[in-house]
């Protein structure tokens, strides 16, 4: 039995509510195709049992451990590798900061989503203290040992029926081929290529990753077109393996392209760390120019996710690396910088791109008048990412 | 009898609802004052039946033909006419592509308009479906050849009191006048003054422009001064025929004017097609500003509508033309770029300066701030154009 | 009794109605804190009576005079003065004028405060009308001779527990050390510290500014680093006489740190009148990036309200002064342009920066999110300032 509200999300106002509940239980039974997750496969191909409570439901999950941040609790207590070190703080110390902090997280996404893993999930019918804090930790590890909260039980019992990865260029997919030869697991579970550390070659692991890229391809990249050849090669090993979407997160939906012997100068550049953020960012437009250019011969849905800037505190990222919470929003605009891949593309019949925002003004400004006149463009769900 | 819901664009809250209703009622038959339309006065001088459903209702209607293109439909296949030559699709054809994608345009301003006319008007009370597309058709044309359908009837049907068209520079106004001197016919019809085209030295079309002004004028527009002169000359002219007001449709509100000198370079350079975007933009940005300056003295309102990139899709604007629905929003700004204008002319009383824009939040933000200081600043209608 | 509706701010459906009377009845009567207001000590010291009802209801109000300013009445008819000269508008006219344009305040929070006033402090149960205009300025005049309306009075009876004024750095606070030396008033009164007209190398008034300062500090302020020393001076003043924290209004967020021979280069131009509005800008984002640096020193809580354009119509400005009206609001962004003050401070414990907007949208795009990560900021009350 739930002891969060059926109604928790639905209007107020007694008439619209009650449409709402009709519409909401038309599709609240629906099998799930998540176009977009991080969940690895491998976590599906091994189906061991989760962790601690703390390593599956607050250390990993950034909407989590940032509110928890900003309330002035240092992300090394929340167990974040610090320096590439893993942590060794119990799950049990964790958990704790989180029920003292929990009146925090009142009114906020991140609550409702907990409550309602907590109730419907794990049976625990109190709200969390820090009272009952260390019971509620108690509770979940024993659930957790239980067969039937292995990663391929819950697949089954959520009803999910596509769940799409995101994956580097550079990944060889030996888990997804694994995964989808294991005749043990009938789940469909597909890669998405999303190649954005390959747009910043004024980054220090700019080179790195290329090098990755060469190694998986045998395709050497120390060119601009021989990255090029390098990221077609991957997109068609990511088809080949069922991908059917790429993703692509950037500052700026910018889309100029550049000539060919401009994109290589700057790649060279890049190369001996001298590209400038202006030459990079010049690049960045380009390739995702080239993204468009290549969705329209592939196929592979284009979802897009501009106006986000990564990493807004260096130090944080220096000491406790990407996705701690610190990819904070940004105006964004959409009509004036996709200009160049619309005018070229935007009524091409495969192209299908998914403009998605945290900017909610974009919906109806930008996204949706640009929906309603190219063929090409898609209304992406107005959520965080 | 309507099948439209007479509650269909108020609020849902029955308290809130009640007020609705019976503010609605105190408007919902005053007379129509229509301050900037796309009706052509020659219209109503020949009072001509109208021709088909889709000339009537679809193939003219950019709100109607871009949503049909979003869903792939190409423009030719609806009416318009590519590379200067009308279209030969039969309305029927046309029709019932309308009525395959009806379901497109759920929850739309543009289904509430259109099942609104076929009802109250057409006197259709089924809901448009491929099964009845044809009959509904045929229902409409027999309808149309009524004399109580033809565009006078109608006019004094709808009570419109004032009717402002739209209307070029280099326009002669001859329909016009012919439509004020016609006895039989007593509505009230003026002309706007919209100057657009002579704004984009660096667009192929300016030169044409710039000799119809010249040969209706007869003032040479081959300089800036010349140019000046002439639109000045044809507000003049509108101002003889009954015209009340200016509309301008720009990119952006930047209103920095130019000194002479300046304005004469850019001018020739334009003639010559050798005019920059940066040089074109500034060249607007300056009759921006004088369009400003000459209503302070004509007195002539000022209706603005910036933030809109025309012809967003170049391939398109060569095949059909302008108007088809590629007009896309951008973010929209007011306080900084109009300040040279409210500098100058803000508290002049002779100065009526309508601002409208497509960017929502731009009302609360920019326009209602601007307008309670401003006396020249008022707060247009939150509408599309 | 009031004639205002109690439920006039609260929403309009019954149930969540209910719930916000609830909520509002929890804090109606709580004690005022107000963290930034525009009270001269100085008001409090001498407990004087106020002045007539133009005089502490209108000519003061840039909320009311704005309005009256838009419908085309001159401020000097509004009783501020002119090219310094004090007003001879009598009050009653001022007042007529308020009555003659009340309508156009319908639905303004001008409006609802100025009903509250008028009802439940003045006792006055009739809407204003011009034909009542004389009488309710004549009650009003009455009522405010009794001893109960005088500032110290009212500043009991409003249950205030703390006030923060808005000091300037060059002012000695003389009158808040009076004020809380005075054993016959027991409010508490802080100053708070706003050096806005220091960021402004290219304004005429700002060498007077730093004058001031000097012979307030005896601090030479010829030089950046002596007004970085004569400002830190002011502050340690400040924070003796009990400040808790700064205000700080500019016209973007932008926090790039100058280093200081670029810094003390711009303020010999400035001294000399030669600083480039670029300038004036870089160095006005340098200083705002200093504010926090000793923010995280001294501890001097920190309110930055950015995206006002200030003193926009620049005639007014000249004639009337600041303050009338004419601070007008543009987009606001914060993510981007603070990046260098929270990449640097967004984590010291000792600061704490407070985000106010008057772009609504910048709450949940920029705000809320970076409150989210940072420790150090906070999210401001959405109002006007």
């Amino acid at each position: 039995m739930s002891i969060v509200h059926p109604d928790r999300l639905l209007p107020a106002d007694p008439a619209t509510r009650e449409i709402a509940r009709r519409l909401y239980a038309e599709v609240a039974n629906a099998t799930i195709l998540s176009p977009h997750g991080h969940v690895t496969p491998g976590l599906l191909l091994d189906d061991a049992p989760f962790g601690s409570p703390s390593e599956l439901l607050i250390t990993p999950d950034h909407y989590v451990t940032r509110v928890l941040h900003s309330a002035g609790v240092p992300l090394d207590e929340l167990g974040r590798q610090v320096d590439g070190d893993p942590s060794t703080v119990p799950s049990e110390t964790i958990w704790r900061r989180l029920a003292e902090h929990w009146h925090r997280f009142l009114g906020t996404p991140v609550r409702y989503w907990m409550e309602n893993q907590l109730s419907d999930l794990f049976g625990i019918t109190e709200p969390l203290t820090p009272a009952n804090a260390d019971a509620i930790h108690d509770s979940i590890t024993a659930t957790l040992v239980d067969p039937a909260f292995r990663p391929r039980a819950l697949f089954n019992r959520f009803g999910i029926e596509v769940l799409a990865t995101t994956d580097d260029p550079a990944d060889d997919l030996a888990a997804h081929r694994a995964l989808a030869e294991d005749d043990t697991f009938t789940g469909r579970v597909l890669p998405t290529w999303r190649a954005d550390r390959f747009m910043t070659p004024d980054q220090a692991a700019w080179p790195l990753a290329l090098n990755a890229l060469a190694e998986r391809t045998g395709i050497d990249c120390g060119t601009y077109a021989g990255l090029v050849a390098a990221l077609r090669a991957s997109r068609q090993h990511f088809v080949d393996h069922g991908c059917t979407a790429t993703d692509t997160g950037v500052a700026d939906a910018d889309s100029t392209p550049l000539d060919e012997a401009e994109a290589e100068r700057i790649h060279a550049r890049g190369l001996r760390g001298a590209a400038t953020v202006a030459e990079a960012t010049a690049y960045r437009h380009n390739l995702l120019y080239r993204f468009a250019e290549w969705s329209c011969e592939d196929g592979l849905v284009m979802q897009l996710h501009p106006g986000v800037i990564r990493n807004h505190h260096r130090a944080t990222f220096e000491r406790f690396g990407a996705d701690v919470g610190a990819d904070l929003p940004d105006v964004a605009s959409f009509t004036r910088p996709l200009a160049p891949v619309l005018q070229d593309f935007g009524t091409n019949p495969n192209l299908h791109l998914v403009l998605f925002t945290v900017d909610e003004t974009a919906f109806s400004r930008e996204i949706a008048p640009l929906a309603g006149f190219y063929p090409a463009v898609y209304v992406g769900a107005p959520w965080w990412f």
